[in-house]
C-alpha cells in the first residue's frame, strides 16, 4: 500500500467541511481491500450535517488500538500556486489542500495497517475518521464515539494524525490541548445624536472597562505541561457609519485558551460577573469548544516517541500548543496522543507535505503498530 | 406672500444634498419676483459637488440685515407615514422631509422679506441660502461667504433659519455653537492563530488604553455661555469573523464637542499624543468640522427676543447646544443668531412644521426686519 498515491487520492476529492467529495469512499474503499469491517455512518441535518463519518475496524480481542483523524479540509482559498485539488507532486513536495492536515497522515496510517494486517497479529485496530473536524465538529468524531460506545467498540488507546510536528517530521507530538472558549459579549445603550450625549447612553463607555478589566487579569503563571492561559480580544463591532450618532450597541468578542488548571465553565461565570459589574443588562453568550486535557507522560507517549527515535533520530517534545483537535472527544474514552506531519503549511495556500515525510511517517505509525501489538 | 404655500413648494422638490431639484429656483423665482437681484452660483467638482447656492439682494447702504439658510435636506430613511416630498398638510400640520429644517423658516423669511419690500425701509436686505449643509458644506456657504466679500457684499448682522426652538416656536435660539471635532484612530498589530499570541499582536490591547485614556479626561467643567465639552466613542471596527484569529487591525473614530475654552487643534495634538503613547505606529486623521463660537448677547440677539416675545409671549432661551451650523462660516464676517421652528422633528421620519408655527415664525421675522430698519 503505497501511502502518496493514496494521500494524492484523498487530495483530489475536495472535500471543504462539510462535503465529503468522495473522500471517505476512497478511505472505505482501501481499508476494505484490507480486510477492515467498514461501516459509513450519516450524522446530523442542515445546517450543521448531514456529515459523513466512517468506522473501520479489523481482528478482535485486546489490545485495540485506534488511529483517528478526519478528511475533511478546509475552503482553499485564493493565490495557490498549483491546483489545489490535483495532488500535484513538485521537487519532492506533494502538494494540495489537506496534504499536511491530514490527508497524508490518513495515508500513512492506512499503509502501516496494511503491513499490520499482512503480519497477522492478535488484538484490533481500528480508524475513527470524520468529515467534520475543521467545521463545527458537532456531527463529527463526538457523535462517531457515541455510536462505537453504543456498538461496543471501545479502544484502548488512540493516535490522531494532526500534523503536530513543527518544524521536522518527529519534533513534536501533542500530549494534550488547551481549552478554548469563545465568548460574545453585546452591550446595549441608546442612539442618540452626539451633540446631545444628555439623551443617549453610549454603550461603548461600559464596554472599554469590562475589556479592560477582563484583559488585566492574570490567569495563571503555565503548569508543568501547559503554557500560561491566555486571553485575546478577537473582535470589536458596533458599525456606526454616522460621525454624528451615538450608536446603541456595541458588541465585543474573546477567545480564552486555557490550561488544566481552569475548568471552561469558572471562567464563563467570571466573564459574566465581569460584564455584569459594568452593564447588567448586557447579552452574554459563551462556547466552550473543549476543555483542557492532558494524556500525561506514559505508555502511549513512550511507544510514540520510541518509534519516531527509531525511524528519524529525533526525540519529539511533549507539547500542549496549538489549537483544540478531535482528540478533545477521545480523551474521554482512553489515552490519547496526537502525531503526524510538520503543520507548517496546514490552512494556507500552497499546503504541502514532503513524500519523504509521508513515507518516514508511514514507517513510523508501523513500527508503532508493531511495537503496540508485539507479542508480550 | 403666503409662507406655508411656498413651504409646500420647496418641499416638493426632493433636494437630497448635493441635489437641488429645483428648489433654488423656486426661491431665486419668488424673490427675484419682489425685486431681488438673484445670483444663482454653481460652486465645486465631484464627488462634492457641483452645488447649488444663491445670493439675493435687495436695496443699498446700511443697514445690510442677512438671512441665511439651505435647501438642501438629509434623506428621507424608510418608514414615513405621508409622501416625504408631497408638502401634504393634515391636522394643521406640514409634513415633509425638510418642512423644519428648513425649508418652513425658508418660506417665513421670503414672507417677512416681501412686507419689507412693501415697506420700501431703506438698508439692504440679503439671502444667503446653500445647496450643501446637510453634507460636506464644502461648497456651501463657507464659499459663498468668499465670493460675497470678493465681490463687496458684506452683511452686518445675520439670522440663520436653523430649527433652534426646542419645544415651542421661540423658547430658544442659538447664540453659539461648541467646535466639533472626529478622529479616526487606526492601530496596526500582526495577525496570527489566537493559539499562538506570541507569533501575533493583536492591535485592540494597545487600541483600549487609548480609548481609555481619551475618555478618561475631564475636559472642562463648561463655561458662562456652554456646557461642559465632551468626547464620545462612536465607533469601533475590526472586523474579524473569524473566532480563532488575532486581529491585524482595529480602528475606533470618536467625536469632540467642545465649547470655546478649547482650540480644535490642541484637542488634536492632545489626541495624537494619546495615541502615540500606547502605540507609536497607529494612524490618527483627524477633522476640525468647525471651531467653537459665540456672538455674545447683545443687539441682535435683543432685537430677536423681543420681536419672539412680542409675538409669541416667550422669552428665548440663549443657547450653545446642538450641532454644528453654517454660523460657524458666517460669524467670521459678523454677529449671528439662530433662530427656527421647533426641531423635534428634523431628520427624523415624519419631519413635520405646524402651519400656524410657520405663519408666526414669519411675523417674528417680519417684526425683526421691522426693528433692524426701523428709521434710527
Amino acid at each position: 500500500m503505497e501511502p502518496v498515491a493514496l494521500a494524492q487520492a484523498l487530495i483530489r476529492c475536495p472535500s471543504v467541511t462539510p462535503a465529503d467529495a468522495g473522500a471517505l469512499d476512497v478511505l472505505a474503499s482501501a481499508l476494505g481491500g484490507l480486510g477492515f469491517d467498514c461501516t459509513l455512518l450519516s450524522f446530523g441535518q442542515a445546517p450543521d450535517g448531514p456529515i459523513r463519518n466512517l468506522f473501520a475496524t479489523i481482528g478482535s480481542g485486546g489490545p485495540h488500538f485506534a488511529f483517528a483523524g478526519h478528511t475533511d479540509v478546509v475552503p482553499e482559498g485564493a493565490g495557490w500556486s498549483v491546483d489545489p485539488y490535483a495532488g500535484q507532486i513538485r521537487d519532492g513536495l506533494l502538494f494540495g489542500r489537506g496534504a499536511a492536515d491530514m490527508k497524508g497522515a490518513i495515508a500513512a496510517m492506512v499503509s502501516a495497517a496494511a503491513a499490520h494486517v499482512a503480519r497477522g497479529a492478535p488484538g484490533t485496530l481500528s480508524f475513527l475518521i470524520t468529515g467534520d473536524e475543521e467545521g463545527p465538529a458537532t456531527h463529527g468524531t463526538d457523535e462517531l464515539l457515541r455510536w462505537m460506545e453504543s456498538h461496543g467498540h471501545r479502544p484502548d488507546m488512540c493516535l490522531v494524525g494532526e500534523p503536530s510536528s513543527a518544524h521536522d517530521l518527529g519534533d513534536m507530538m501533542k500530549i494534550g490541548r488547551r481549552g478554548s472558549l469563545n465568548a460574545w459579549i453585546a452591550v446595549k445603550g441608546a442612539q442618540g445624536h452626539v451633540a446631545y450625549p444628555d439623551r443617549a447612553d453610549n454603550p461603548i463607555r461600559r464596554l472599554l472597562p469590562i475589556l479592560t478589566d477582563l484583559q488585566a487579569r492574570h490567569l495563571d503563571s503555565g503548569t508543568d505541561w501547559f503554557t500560561p492561559s491566555n486571553l485575546e480580544i478577537t473582535d470589536l463591532e458596533v458599525g456606526n457609519p454616522a460621525t454624528n450618532v451615538i450608536p446603541a450597541e456595541a458588541k465585543a468578542r474573546l477567545n480564552i485558551r486555557f490550561n488544566d488548571s481552569h475548568r471552561g465553565e469558572d471562567l464563563a461565570n467570571w466573564i459574566r460577573e465581569t460584564v455584569a459589574k459594568h452593564a447588567p443588562s448586557a447579552e452574554v453568550t459563551i462556547r466552550i469548544s473543549g476543555e483542557a486535557f492532558l494524556t500525561e507522560p506514559g505508555a502511549l507517549s513512550t511507544l510514540i516517541a520510541d518509534a519516531v527515535q527509531a525511524e528519524t533520530g529525533r526525540t519529539p517534545e511533549l507539547s500542549t500548543t496549538g489549537g483544540t483537535s478531535d482528540a478533545r472527544f477521545i480523551r474521554r474514552i482512553c489515552p490519547v496522543v496526537e502525531f503526524g506531519l510538520p503543520g507548517q503549511s496546514m490552512h494556507k495556500v500552497d499546503e504541502l507535505a514532503s513524500v519523504a515525510d509521508i513515507e518516514a511517517l508511514a514507517r513510523i505509525y508501523d513500527r508503532l503498530l508493531q511495537s503496540v501489538f508485539a507479542p508480550a
